[in-house]
C-alpha cells in the first residue's frame, strides 16, 4: 500500500472487542493491522464493568500508545479503537476517534468509518436548536441525533439517528452494557465480525484485523444492519430494510490489505485477477512486468502471469520513513523522491518495462516513476492501471472531493500519457474490474460502487449535490 | 529486508560527499538509504571550511534528525555520516558515530562499518600505554593508534595504522583537508565511490545510495586501498598490497538493498539467480512459490520461474512496525507475532506451498511463519532456503559470534526440518550460491567470503581464535 | 507564594488584551505572571480580523509554549489566555481552556476563573434536553445557556445566561467583533483592567499581570458587570444590579501576588499589616522572627516590626522543584521534605523563634516545618498564623471542598498545637484580618468574603447545600 | 540567589555517598539541593559491588531523571554525582559529568568542580604523546595523568596526577572499591563529609547538601587533602602539604546557599553582616530597604536592621522561569524583564528606597532593576552592594574570565552610578567583606580569596598569565 507516494487517502479504521480481559491490547493489535487505513491519529475507549476510559492522540498507533502506561489505564474487558487518516496541517486532537461522551445518565464511545452527504445541513439545524459541537468531525452528529430523539429506548433513538444521516457510515458504539455496530444502508465501508478462542466477538474494518486477533471469521455486517454484542452474544437488528450493496470499488483496487477479505472475496486475489483481464484488454511486447510498490503486486504478478512476460523486481521501496520536513531545496528534490522508490538500474537497464501500477490521482506520482525508470535505462515504459480512469470525486469516505485533482476528470488517455511520459497507457475496463471482483449481489455492478469512474453514485448527494454539479463544469490543465 | 523478524544483523552503513554546498542533506538522503543496513542510532560530521561539526543520537536517522534544525547546524560543503546496528539494551550514544576528535592540532571524523579480530588485544595493549577509551566500538582503535604513530605524515601513520588492525573494516575519515575511505585487505564490506553532476565525490556501503544521492556509480574501493578525495579529485593510495577479495556473500543473500550492485553484480539479479538454481537442486510439486517478505522475494519469484509454479502474494508484511514494548502477554504472544506478517488465507487454504526464504538463523521465525501459512489453511508447507545452512559465526561485520544461536551448526537439515514444521526442507547448495552470484575473482569461490558457511576463514581469527576453537565442540538443542 | 508545600489551590488566572499586533505574545507574559494561580495547564485563544485561532496543552506555561512555533500560530490583534489550577492525577486537555468553540454563524473563545453552585444541577437539565458536555468543567455551562437563549441580540442572550450561574465566576469572552469580561454579583474573585501605551486594553485576574504588559490599572470589574472592549474602546453593561462585594479574603491571605492591588489594597500591604495585628494580638518573647518562604515573609517583617523582635532567614526554599514522583521511599521519605525547604541551622540554633505563616490547611506541613526547625537545634518555636483557623470550605473557586481536610474544622487551637508541636500557637482574629486588609465597602465584613473562617456564606449554597449540611456534623482526627 | 538575573555562574557542584542501600537517591537528593551550582545538565555513577553504572544527560536535575527509570538502574550502595553550570549554546553531553571511565583492568568514575590554569598546556602535551580527549572539559585531564603515571599503586599514581594540576579543584572519584574526595592546595572550592545515622559517608560541595541527606557535619575537606573512603571508613591522605587556605569570597557573597556553612561560617550570617557593615560604611536616609531577590536578601535585612530603617518587600521574583527563546520582540522586551521581576508599585510609589544587591558584573540588571523601582514610582534608589567591586576575572571556578565584561574593571564608582542610573552607589569595602566573613586562617584576608577584587590572586596563573597581563591593559565603554 503505497499510500506514501499516492494522495489517495482512506478516511480511517475501526476497531472493537467484547469478552476479553485484555481488552485494549487486543484493540490495539486490530488496529495495528489497520494502520494502512489511518496514520493522522489514534485513539481507544476501553468498558471496565461500565465504567469508560478513554485515550487518542496524534500521529501513528506506535507513538499514541508510546509505552505501557497508556494501556495500563485502559482497563476492562471490551475496548473499541480507531485509527483516522492523515491530512495535511490542521491536525487537532478534538477530531481524534473514538470520542468519549460522559453523560449524567451514562457514557458512550463512539467510533466512525466513512462520510456523511448531509453533516454540514444537519449540523446547521443542530446548532440552530442550541447544539455545542467540539470537533469538525462529521462523526459527532450522530451522538447529537441520539440525545435528542424523543424515542423512548436507546435502540430506537439510536435507530432514529441512523435513519437522519446520510452517505458512507460504518460505526462502532460502545455502550456500558454492551457494544454496537451499525453500517449505512449502501454497504459502501467493509465491516466484519469475529470471534476469538475465548469467545469474545471482535468487530473490524478489515478481516486482517480479525487474523491478527486470533479471531475466527463469522460474518460481514450487512446493510442498514445494527449488530448488539455483549454478555449474551450477538443479536442482529435494522435501522432500515430499504438497503442495497454498493461496497467501495477502490477498497478492493487499493485500501484494503491484501490479506483482507471483503464480502467473501480475497483482495489479493481480486487485484491479481484486475492484473489478469488488463493484461488481456491491453497487452504489449516487452521484456519484463514490473509493479509498483506495494498495493501494485498483486496486479503486477496476474498481468505477468497471464501474459508470459517475465515478473521482476524493478522498483524497491524504502521501509524507512524520512520526515518530509527535512527538505531537499532544490537541486536536491530530486533526490528526495527517490528516497521513497529506487529503480533497479542492474534490472531495468535497456529493457522495455511494463509497469503496472493501481491507479492515477494527479498523475504526478506516476510521472516520477517513469524518470526513474527511464533514467535508470529503461528503453521503454509501457504504463498499465489496473483499474479505470478516476474521473468523479467520492462522497463516502475517500478522501477525493474535486475533480479538479483527478488528472482523468480533466484529459484524455492520450494526454495523460504525454503527462506522464510513457511509451504506452492503458487502464483497466469497468468490465473487467467488475469481473475481477466477481461479486454478483442483485444490484448494480454486482454490488460494487463504481461512481469514481463513472459518476453512478448509488444514493442522493445531499450537501455535494450542488457543488458537485459546479464542478462537472469546470476543467484543468495538468500539463 | 526482513530485519524485524530475523536476528541477523548488519554492522553498519557509511556515506561521505566532499564538495557539495548542501553535504549534510545529500549525507542524510545517502543514510536514509542506508537505514536498513543500521537502525540503533545515526551521525553526521561536517566539514565547512576546516571547521568539524558533529551531531550523533541514539534512533532511526528520522529520530535523530528530527527537524531542519540539526541539519543546519552541519554546515559546510562536506560530510560523512554513520548508521549503527541495532543491538538489544544498552545502547549508549556514545557508541554512535561517526565520531568527532578535536586535537590541539586537527579535528578528524571517523566512521567505521565492520568488525576487528584484534581488536580487545590492540585495545588492552593501548590501555596499559595510558591510552583512554570512551565507547565500546573497535573503531576509536584505529584513532589511537593513529595519535600514537611515530611517522612523520599524517598518511604514513594511517598507512601505519591500517597495517595493525586486522578483520573486516571499511572506514571513512574527515579531515580538514580532505576525506578519506579505506577498506581491509579482504575487501570483506562493500564501498562504492560515485561522482555526482556537479563534481562531488560521494563513498557510501552500497550502491543504492549512490543512485539516491544522483550521483553515477565510478568504482568500488579495492582491497587495501586508501582513497583520498579533495579539491583535486580522488588520489588512489594503498596501505597494503598482500591482499585478496573475499566479499562477505551475506550481502547478496540478505543485507544489500536489491537495486545495489556489489563488485558490479546486481544483488537483486543474483537473488533471482538464487531462487532459480535453488528450484533445480530442490524441486517439488506445489501449487504455488511464496518469499517471505521482503528479502526473500527475490529468490522467490526466480525459483518460480524456473519451476514454471506460479509465484503468489502469500505473506503480506506490516509496513508499520510496533514498538516492542507493548507486550502481547501470554494468549496474545500469538498475536504480536502476527502483527509483522500475515499469511493470506485467501490465497494458501488448501494449496501445497513452497515457502521460499534467504536463510535460517535460529529457526524461530522460520517455525512461525511455517505455523503462519498452516493455520491459514496451507496443505503443505515446503521450505527452500536460498542459500547453504549457516554453521559458522562471522568475525567481520556481522553479528553472529556464537556457534550455540546457529540452528544448522547443531542440527542436521532433517532435524531442522522437524523443528520448524515443514512438510520439506532444502537449501542452497555452496556452489549454488557462488554461481548464482557469479564473481570470477582469481580468489577462492571466485572472491566470496563463505566461513558462515563451511569454516573457511580467509584471514587467522586473532583474538576469537580461542573460543572459536572451544565453540566447535559444544553442542545445543533447538527442539 | 509557597504553593508546592500547601494544600491550598486557587482555581485559576485568566488574562485578555485587545488591539495590541502582538496579542499572543502579551498574553503569554501576562500569563506568566498568573502561573501562580494554576500550573495544571494553559492555553491562549487569539483573533486575527475575526478568525480565531485557540492552542492549549498540559503543563506549565512554559511547557505548553515550548518554542515560538505555537505562539506564532496564534495571529491576530486580540487574545485571551487561561491557566488552569493543579490537580492530582485526572488531568485532561479536554478540561484546559480557554474553550474555542465554533459554531456555523460564529466563534467564540471563553476562559473562566471561579466555581458555580449551581453546574451541577444546570448541566443535568441541559444534558436531559439533549446537550452534550466535553468536558468536566462548568465553564462549558455558560456557553450552552447562551446558545439556548431565545433572546434576540447576544448581549441579551449573555445577560440571561449570566442570571442563571450562580457562584463566584470572573468570565473572560472573545468574540470576533470584541472581548468582554463579566464579573459574579459578589465580586468573589479579583478582576482588573488596564490600557497600555498604544491604547490597547488589558484584563486580567491580578494586576501584576498588567505591570508585566506594561498596561496601566484603569480600574477593577465591579460585580454584576459585563465589560465590552473593540475598537471603540471599553462599554460597560449590567447583567444584574443586585449586587455586593464579598471579595475572597484568602485572596490577600494566600493566593495573590504581594505586588497586585485587589480593590485598591496592595497585597504585600495587607500582609504586613495582618503580621502587626498578629504581632499586637499574640506576643511571644523569643530571639527571632522567619517567616515560611514565600507567601508568609511579608507578614513576618510585618510582625518584626511591630514586636521590636530581629526578622531573620531561618528557612531557604528551593527554587527547583524536583519531580514529585521520584519517591524518596522509606527512610528517605524525610529527605524529600527537607528537598523543598531546608531550616538554617547557623541561624536557628539555640535560639527561640516564631514562626510566621499564612494559614493551616491540615497542618502537615506545619509540622514538618516545626520538626525542621528543631532538628536545626531551634530551643522553642512558636507558631504564629496571619489569618483565622480555616474551618469551612469554598465554593466559590478555592480548591477546599470539605471540612475533613481541615484540622481547624476539627480540632481546638491547642489540640492543633500538638498536632503540629509547636510550643505556642496563635491565629490572628478575624477582626485583626479585616483590619488590616482595610476594605471599607458597604457590606458585611468592609466587602470582604470570610466565609472559610466563620461560615457565613455570601450567597446560597445550591448543589452544595446538602452535602455541606451533612459535612457540620462530622468529625475526623488528624492525631 | 538569582541565577536568572545574572551573568555569574559557578562552575559545578558535586555530591558522593558511600554505604547507603539506596545510593543513587541519595544522590539525586544531594544534587537537588546543589542545583543552584550548575544547571546544564546532570549525572550519577553508581557502584554496585565493583560494577559501575552511569547516566548523564542535559538539563536540570529534575529533567535529567525524568521518572524512576533512569534512577532504578543505577544500583549499587555508592554514587557519586554531579551538577554542571549553564553556557550558552554548545552544550554538549559529552562535557557532562560524572565522567565513567571502563578500562580492561578497572573501572573509575570522576566529577570536577573547579577550574585548572595549566589545563590547556597539559592538555596539549598529553596529545602530543598520543593521548585523546572526548571532551573540552578540564576533569579528563586528571585521568590521563593517572593511567599515565608510572607510580605503582593507584594512590600514588594519583597523587602524583594532583600534584601536576594547578589552580582550583574539588574532585570526587568513584572506583571500584573505595570512593575518593580530593581538594586543591588552596582550598578555593568548598567541599564538606557529613554521616548518615546509617554509618554512609557522604561528600558535598555545600553543607546543605549534608542537610538534605539527613547527614551530620563531619568536617570540610582541608587544602592538599585526599580522603578515601570505604567500608572501613574514613582515611586521610595528603597529596602535599604546601598548603594554605585561599577559600572563594564569592560563595559567600553570591554562590553558596544561605543555609549552608563553609569553613564553619553561615552564608546567611555572613552576608547579614555584609549588610551590617555596608549599612556603616555607606549609610543613606531612606524610607525603606529591599534586597534584590532571592541571594541580597541576607544583606538587605542586615542594613536594614544595622541602619533602624525598615526592611521591606519592593521587588517580586516570578518562580516560575519563561523559556528564554519565547522573544519579546521590539516594544515587549520591557515586559520579558518584568517577566523575571517585578517592583512592589503599592510599597515604593513617592518613597526613598535603599536597594540591596550582593555585586554588579555588567550592571545591566541593576539598571534595569533601578528602571523597574522608578517606574513604580519610587522617589530615590540608592543602590547599595555588599561586596567590593568585581574588577578582575576569577580562574579557579567561576565563570569571569575577561576584564571586559565587568563594568568596574573599566569604569569608576560614579560612572557606575550613571550607567545604572541610581541616585547614590556605594560598595562594601574590602575589609568590611573580610570582616563580615570573619575567617581567621592564618593566611592573607584570614583566609579568603580576594581576588576578584584586588588582583591578588594566590597562584600563579599558568596558561592564563599572557591573555591576564594583557587584559589589563584594554579599556571598554559600558555607558
Amino acid at each position: 500500500m503505497s499510500y506514501e507516494v499516492k494522495s489517495l487517502n482512506e478516511e480511517c479504521g475501526i476497531f472493537g472487542v467484547w469478552g476479553h480481559p485484555d481488552a485494549a491490547r487486543v484493540t490495539y493489535f486490530g488496529l495495528h493491522s489497520l494502520q494502512h487505513r489511518g496514520q493522522e491519529g489514534a485513539g481507544i475507549v476501553s468498558n471496565d464493568a461500565g465504567k469508560l476510559y478513554g485515550y487518542r492522540e496524534l500521529g501513528l498507533l506506535s507513538e499514541v500508545f508510546k509505552d505501557d502506561r497508556q494501556l495500563a489505564q485502559l482497563k476492562g474487558n471490551a475496548a473499541i479503537g480507531h485509527v483516522r487518516y492523515a491530512t495535511a496541517g490542521n491536525g487537532s486532537v478534538d477530531n481524534i476517534q473514538p470520542f468519549l461522551f460522559k453523560f449524567y445518565d451514562c457514557s458512550v464511545g463512539l467510533a466512525h468509518n466513512g462520510n456523511l452527504t448531509n453533516a454540514c445541513s444537519l449540523r446547521t439545524e443542530l446548532e440552530r436548536d442550541g447544539a455545542i459541537f467540539h470537533s469538525n468531525s462529521d462523526t459527532e452528529i450522530l451522538m447529537h441525533l441520539i440525545r435528542r430523539s424523543k424515542k423512548e429506548t436507546w435502540l430506537d433513538q439510536l435507530k432514529e439517528a441512523l435513519n437522519q444521516v446520510k452517505g458512507g457510515f460504518a460505526y462502532i458504539l460502545m455502550r456500558e452494557d454492551c457494544m454496537i455496530a451499525a453500517l449505512d444502508a449502501n454497504g459502501f465501508r467493509p465491516l466484519a465480525i469475529g470471534k476469538m478462542k475465548n469467545g469474545a466477538y471482535v468487530v473490524a474494518s478489515e478481516t486482517c484485523a480479525l487474523e491478527v486477533s486470533g479471531a475466527e471469521f463469522v460474518r460481514d455486517v450487512q446493510p442498514g444492519e445494527i449488530i448488539i454484542i455483549n454478555g449474551d452474544g450477538v443479536k442482529i437488528e435494522h435501522f432500515t430494510k430499504d438497503t442495497q450493496h454498493a461496497i467501495c470499488s477502490m477498497e478492493y483496487v487499493y485500501f484494503a490489505r491484501p490479506d483482507s477479505n471483503i464480502a467473501g472475496v480475497n483482495v489479493h486475489t481480486a487485484r491479481k485477477n484486475m492484473g489478469r483481464n488488463l493484461a488481456k484488454e491491453a497487452p504489449v511486447a516487452a521484456d519484463m512486468v514490473i509493479g509498483v510498490p506495494n498495493s501494485s503486486l498483486s496486479a503486477a504478478s496476474g498481468y505477468a502471469e497471464a501474459s508470459g512476460i517475465p515478473y521482476e523486481l524493478g522498483l524497491v521501496k524504502n521501509q524507512y520513513v524520512a520526515r518530509t520536513f527535512i527538505q531537499p531545496t532544490q537541486e536536491l528534490r530530486e533526490q528526495g523522491v527517490r528516497m521513497k522508490l529506487s529503480a533497479v538500474r542492474g534490472v531495468v537497464a535497456g529493457k522495455k518495462v511494463i509497469m503496472v501500477d493501481d491507479s492515477i490521482v494527479r498523475g504526478t506520482t506516476s510521472r516520477r516513476i517513469v524518470d526513474l525508470l527511464k533514467e535508470a535505462g529503461a528503453k521503454e515504459v509501457h504504463v498499465r492501471i489496473a483499474s479505470p480512469p478516476l474521473k468523479y470525486p467520492c462522497f463516502y469516505g475517500i478522501d477525493i472531493q474535486t475533480r479538479k485533482e483527478l488528472i482523468a476528470a480533466n484529459h484524455s488517455v492520450e494526454e495523460i500519457r504525454q503527462v506522464i511520459g510513457a511509451d504506452s497507457l492503458s487502464y483497466l475496463s469497468e468490465e473487467g474490474l467488475i469481473n475481477a471482483i466477481g461479486l454478483d449481489f442483485d444490484a448494480p455492478y454486482g454490488g460494487l460502487c463504481m461512481a469514481y469512474f463513472n459518476g453512478d453514485y448509488p444514493t442522493p448527494l445531499y450537501d455535494y449535490q450542488e457543488k458537485y454539479q459546479a464542478s462537472l463544469k469546470e476543467q484543468t490543465s495538468f500539463f
